[in-house]
């Protein structure tokens, strides 16, 4: 996919630096490249439900802000994203060592762009394995 | 609606006592009644995204456990809940001083029970305002 | 709720006549009101999946059209919609003696609107029953 | 992936021909592996909505009996599959001479497996087009 802003990777960087919630939860911006954005975010006893697992709450995080920022990636320089809607499966308890959001845009628009996010947790010792999976729907504003 | 668990009350508050996360966002039980639940959320300038909302992903949160307690609340004693899969719609930038998250049961089954929650914004000296809406799919395991 | 367009009701009437699927599987519409818009469909065996009960895209199309009328009555003269994503929980068989998609729009926007839809099934001698639920998005084109 | 049954085959098939909805519309089975299913669909004028596409409860038709079956093909031999829920994203209106809905199982559970489809629009000396995707839940009866 081609970008429409010349300089989306320092973009991206700069408008996640400016959400306070990746900093509390620990989380930080993986790859960056068009259309396609990853957030890591390693596992913290604070961020889980009654089980141990990773709150879906804390899944569906990362996956929203590595959805909403592809999306971006994508859009003019000058543009801002705000998500409209997403569905999440979780498919697999949310346990591991870190965890990645991996999204990418499955259709961008002018207004809005349709984007799909994995959600692996990783092991160490042993293959990374999908948790949860987001579809979603982000919209460009001027 | 009727709960197979008589204490279903206590059996809430405690398996929410057990949610790190939600200490870790200053997220509190409200309501509890056979079938619904609510959970409050005072805004905090750490759980927003890059404009100063709320950032989608704690709307999920409080969202997300608030329908699988209201499903929790139905279920035989000894039960425990798992969420499948949730789709929110975000429907005005979630500014307030605090929120609401209120879920309720609009299908209960043995296995799978469908919810629903509306998250509102609560504004000092006018009314509470819709931000955001979850129809989500509980599973119970025994 | 209040429309913008003074012949909405007509609006409605006249792009639902224009829907030639509607015309295959036998629906047609019931109430039409600001933001409320119901579609009626007769049982037929030639509608239905495996089991015998209405095949889970036949309720949807009842109600994916249910969602976007609703959201065009809100709309001005000469606006056009689109679906731009649905999501639908099935909650029981789709058994019954005739449908009635229900829709109603949750948050009227310029170009968004987000809708509800339940979907029926009325039952001679019995009270009608929940059978799906849709929350959905629609798009205003101009 | 592996299909627990011997003759899923046979089993997708003549379930399939057991769906009258399919034959109302024109549907018919394409591709059948362990865990992938695709369903081609000719188009018909009398399938589409107002602006003469085909009408996206038609695009969920078909995407959703795409998804039942793929999850239905790593089933073990006696069982049944349901819907339990989905989430459409309509991405392009569908205009073509055909269409092909191809289904995908993401992860297959002993109850729930989890299905994701893709719609794409035929056309005649061009390339076929992504016009809606499908991310959903089916469950095993047995």
């Amino acid at each position: 996919m081609k970008s429409l802003n010349p300089t989306f990777s320092e973009a991206v960087a700069q408008s996640f630096a400016k959400q306070p919630i990746m900093n509390l939860i620990g989380a930080r911006l993986g790859l960056i490249e068009p259309g396609i954005v990853e957030i890591v975010l390693p596992f913290r006893q604070d961020l889980t439900q009654q089980n141990g697992y990773l709150h879906a709450g804390v899944v569906t995080t990362i996956a929203d802000s590595a959805c909403g920022y592809a999306a971006f990636s994508l859009m003019p320089a000058g543009s801002a994203v705000l998500s409209v809607e997403f569905k999440v499966n979780l498919l697999r308890p949310a346990r591991g060592e870190s965890f990645v959001a991996r999204a990418e845009v499955i259709k961008a628009g002018r207004t809005l762009s349709v984007t799909r996010a994995d959600v692996f947790a990783v092991h160490e010792d042993s293959e990374r394995e999908l948790v949860a999976t987001m579809q979603g729907t982000m919209i460009c504003v001027r």
